[in-house]
C-alpha cells in the first residue's frame, strides 16, 4: 500500500524529474586551474543520473599561469573564466551569475585552481581568503539547505566557509608517497572543520551540512579509481536533492 | 582441450599481462587542441583494463590559439606539448620520441587540434597535410600490425595515411543539428577512405587495416554517451592487440 507521502512524492518527481546542478571551475589544468579529469568525471556522472548541468567560473585574473611541461610559471598570465571555457566547451557563465535559486546543487571540482584563484589555499594555508562569489555562492547553498560537493583540494573552500563542517581529502599521513598532499588535512582542522580519512574511491556525507567530499587526485592512484570516488560524490550530492 | 596456440598465447600474456599504449594529444581544449573530455574517457577506459599510458604531443605552435568563451582566435599562440601537458598533468613527450616499437597500439582523441595541429583538415578540408610526425608514427604502428584507435575528427588522420582504411565519424547527415559536422564524411570519402556510418555509443572495427573509430563529439548529444562510445574504441583496441 501505497504511503500519502511516497504518492505525493512520486507526483513530484514526475512534475520535476530533471535536477539542475551547478559546476564551478577554476580554469583549465591541473597546477593552475580546475584539474580537467576531475571536471570530465563530474560531467560524466551528472549526465548519466540525468541532471541538467550549468558551468560557471569567476572572471578574473588566475593567480598566474604555469607552464604544465616545466612545473614553472609563465610570462603571459590567463583569464579563469576564459581558460574555463575550454572545458565547458565554450557553455560557462560568470560566477557573480550564480545563485542558488533555481539550482539543485552545486559541485566544485579541484585541482590548484580551487587553491589559488577560488580561494588562496595555496599561498596562505589556513590563513586563507576565499573569493568573495565563492564565499557567497558555498553560503546561500548552504542556508538553503542545498546539497553541496567537493573533490581534491576543494574541500578546503567549504572548512573555511562552513564552520565546523567534516570534509575528506583523504588521508592525513603521507603513506609513502600516496598522498603527497596530506598535509592539507591540517590545514582544514586548523580552520575548524573536521578532516575524515577516506579511501580515493569513497565519499564522506556530512549529513548536517550537506555538504560531499571525495579525495579524488589527492591520492597517487590510477585514473578510473578517482572517476569512481567522484562517482560516489556525485550520487551522494544527487542522493541528497 | 587447450590447442597449442592457445597454451601458447596464455603463456605469452603470463609473461607480459600489460599493454602499452601511447596516446596523442594535440593540445588542450576542443576549438584548438585535444577535447579535454575525449582524453579523459580514453585514459579512464585504458587504466580500467590495466593499460599502461604514456601521452605524446607535437613541440610545435598551434595553429592558432582559442578564446573558447568567445569563440574567436586570441592574439598569442601556444604551444602544443606545453598546453597537452595540462590533460598529461605534466607526463607528456615529444612525439618526435613515439616509436611503435615498445608500444602495442596508439590512440588519437579528437577535437580541434587533430584538425589544426596534426592535420590541416580544418583549413584544407580533403586536400590536407598530416603532421610528419603523426604520418610517420600512423604508418609504423600500421606496419607493425598494431592496432590504432582514433575518436571524433581524429579519423581524417587515418584516412589520409592509410590508403583505403573504414572509418567512422558517425553520420553523413546532419540530422538536424545531431551530427554538426557529418560533411567530414565526405573528406574522408573524397580521401580514399571509406566512411562508415555509426551511432555515438559504438565504434567501427576494420580488422584489415586494424583501425578502430567512433564518432564521440561529433555527436551532439549527453557527454556520458560520449564516455561509453570511447570505451568501446578503447575496449576494440585492446583487443586487437
Amino acid at each position: 500500500m501505497l504511503r500519502p507521502t511516497s504518492k505525493l512524492r512520486f507526483l513530484h518527481s514526475s512534475v520535476k524529474l530533471q535536477k539542475n546542478v551547478a559546476v564551478v571551475l577554476s580554469g583549465c589544468g591541473v597546477y593552475d586551474g580546475t584539474e580537467v579529469h576531475e571536471s570530465s568525471a563530474v560531467l560524466v556522472h551528472l549526465s548519466r543520473a540525468g541532471a541538467e548541468i550549468s558551468m560557471f567560473a569567476p572572471d578574473k585574473p588566475q593567480m598566474h599561469t604555469m607552464n604544465h611541461l616545466k612545473g614553472e610559471p609563465m610570462e603571459t598570465n590567463r583569464n579563469v573564466l576564459e581558460e574555463s571555457a575550454r572545458i565547458a566547451r565554450g557553455k560557462v557563465q560568470p560566477l557573480s551569475d550564480l545563485k542558488a535559486t533555481g539550482f539543485d546543487a552545486v559541485i566544485f571540482p579541484g585541482g590548484f585552481g580551487a587553491a589559488k584563484n577560488l580561494s588562496s589555499f595555496a599561498v596562505d594555508g589556513d590563513a586563507m581568503t576565499v573569493d568573495k562569489d565563492v564565499e557567497r555562492v558555498l553560503q546561500d547553498f548552504h542556508t538553503a539547505q542545498k546539497p553541496i560537493g567537493l573533490c581534491c583540494i576543494a574541500p578546503v573552500l567549504a572548512a573555511k566557509v562552513i564552520s565546523g563542517c567534516e570534509v575528506t581529502m583523504g588521508s592525513d599521513k603521507e603513506e609513502g608517497g600516496k598522498w603527497p598532499f596530506s598535509g592539507a588535512a591540517s590545514g582544514v582542522e586548523a580552520m575548524g572543520a573536521k578532516h575524515i580519512v577516506k579511501p580515493v574511491h569513497e565519499s564522506h556525507v556530512d549529513v548536517k551540512n550537506r555538504i560531499v567530499t571525495t579525495p579524488a587526485f589527492m591520492c597517487e592512484t590510477a585514473i578510473h579509481e578517482i572517476f569512481d570516488g567522484i562517482g560516489t560524490m556525485v550520487e551522494g550530492v544527487l542522493k541528497l536533492i
